[in-house]
């Protein structure tokens, strides 16, 4: 498996090569791979590569190597439910075929993580459908952390919504917020952007509320790392205060995600386990320090709009809106029903 | 003149001499030396520094490099009014000496910029004596920037009103937004805190909602570079972003000044020149670059946050509450009587 190395754009495009499914999980874990979809795809490839090497002579062995690649790849990063959705359904396939020799259930739980793959790229393009109409027809859009190609197999989630505008013809300034710590905004979505000639401007967070308040930004949207039923969603830290800036500044606050990024399971965001990252990515950048040695650092990854500041949910079945409690319900199960049919 | 070079900080504690005004200017320029009331303090010793150094042979001549000093050092930041408020002081203080020898002329400004150093030390002692009471007994105290004692001659202004509430024995844990892109958060007011060994969490600034909204902070204080008659204030980018949230949150938000800071000339906050900074800012950390070449940039360095958003202004003079048209010139007024009775 080959990931462009998330790490060290836009300075330097370097592949990394995984041979290990353990490998996949640090590329993970470390942010060479980042973004919910990318990970989800990337975790169930992981696995695929797993069983692939396995040196199980029996099912029974093979089941067990595939237990212990599902639970290594799963502690890697805590918050983006599509890791998870991602290994439930490469368990549920493996389930499925359990009776079947070990040739075809290594085969088969390849060709599902690339089907998978496909089928990411296919919600983007689908999520771009829907929610290009929402995009102003001229303006400056506002996006928070990388929501783009880089954090999906191709297109973007919320990236993917503003290139399908630019597609239409929609005349659409970007205003991309840094995002610090990580500076997913100023490395990846301006590089993104900036290939695609997109006009793209960096701004830093703290810059968001004054350039609302000048009226340069007509529409927020941004990615996300999991959305509970009443629609409450983690995403990128900082992403909150684009929300409670965009409700003061009367500006709608869109959310592009795949249904993959649902969890229905939780009634709110509040139980959506938020993960704390090293102190090393606030203190240095690189190996440069920036703070005094030894000083208290607090580094969550996520943090989560409530329900009440989205405007809308954009995802590949359609856009939801209040009461996302009902409206994301219904498309999840349009999109059961729609697997269903392709799938069976 | 010597400075600790704020550039620098924390990673080296280096000292820049000046033996010029120009020098001084660009000291001031390149922010070697920042925060409003020190760059004032600044300005005046540099107008002293030149005057001192000048050949002029009569007051005429000296009068003329005397302008010619003042229009160098005002033309080196834009939005902190001390700046100007400095060179008005010792514009007046050289008008009403103009009958005197030259050598009494020269001496008379050195002199006038030392009482500026020492009565800006007092006025923050005094700004902490009044704004202490309005911080909590114990919990959590956001701040942005450094408005502490290296954005003043010593003790600081917001940082002031922290240190006199932990001398009341209050147990105030500081969160200190990091702020993009100079991170004087991080860079200036966690070292100097650390110092005093007060608690500080350093945050990205995109962390500070999500903080709020986990209850965490209890009050919100942050320093000022220009305050309209109106009590518009404008502060170091991300100010009004935090303000919004606080007020969200329903969480104080103080600003902390002394009376040098008020600008009663402008009716609102929207007549406060703002400063473009560099776009390497952003895009660079020290010598390393952080987004792609070519990238557009915004690096307003300073936003205006609406008097509405603003609980209280504690002054030198004590604290001003709504409507601030009344409350900040009555506070004026009692200090322009102070200083006539002082100086005559």
């Amino acid at each position: 498996m080959r990931f462009i190395d998330q790490t060290k754009l836009p300075m330097e495009e370097v592949y990394v090569t995984c041979k290990t499914y353990v490998e996949v999980a640090d590329v993970i874990r470390n942010m060479v791979v980042r973004g919910a979809p990318a990970i989800g795809v990337s975790a169930a490839m992981g696995i695929a590569l797993g069983v692939k090497n396995s040196k199980a002579e029996n099912v029974a062995a093979l089941k067990k190597d595939f237990e212990q690649i599902c639970d290594v790849i799963g502690k890697t990063r805590p918050t983006a439910v599509n890791l998870f959705w991602a290994i439930r359904r490469m368990q549920d396939k493996f389930e499925l075929l359990r009776v079947r020799p070990l040739a075809q259930i290594k085969q088969a739980l390849i060709e599902e993580s690339q089907r998978m793959h496909a089928e990411d790229i296919a919600a983007n393009q689908a999520m771009g459908k829907h929610g290009a109409t929402l995009m102003p027809s001229s303006g400056g859009v506002l996006t928070h952390c990388n929501a783009g190609a880089l954090a999906t197999c191709g297109y973007g989630t919320a990236l993917g919504v503003i290139r399908a505008a630019v597609e239409q013809g929609k005349n659409i300034h970007v205003f991309a917020d840094e995002t610090r710590p990580f500076l997913q905004g100023s490395r990846l979505t301006a590089w993104e952007l900036m290939k695609d000639g997109i006009p793209t401007t960096v701004i830093s967070d703290n810059m968001a509320g004054s350039f609302m308040h000048q009226g340069l930004v007509d529409a927020v949207i941004v990615g996300a790392d999991r959305i509970a039923a009443n629609g409450d969603t983690a995403n990128k830290i900082g992403t909150y205060m684009v929300a409670v800036l965009a409700k003061e500044h009367n500006i709608p606050f869109y959310v592009a995600a795949p249904i993959t990024t649902l969890d229905l399971s939780l009634d709110s965001g509040a139980k959506i386990p938020i993960e704390e990252r090293d102190s090393t990515e606030i203190t240095h950048i690189r190996e440069h320090q920036l703070g005094p040695d030894g000083v208290a650092v607090h580094n969550p990854a996520f943090d989560v709009t409530p329900n009440h500041l989205i405007t809308a949910i954009i995802t590949d079945q359609g856009v939801a809106r209040a009461p996302f409690q009902v409206s994301l319900k219904m498309l999840c199960d349009l999109k059961s029903n729609g697997v269903s049919v392709e799938k069976m």
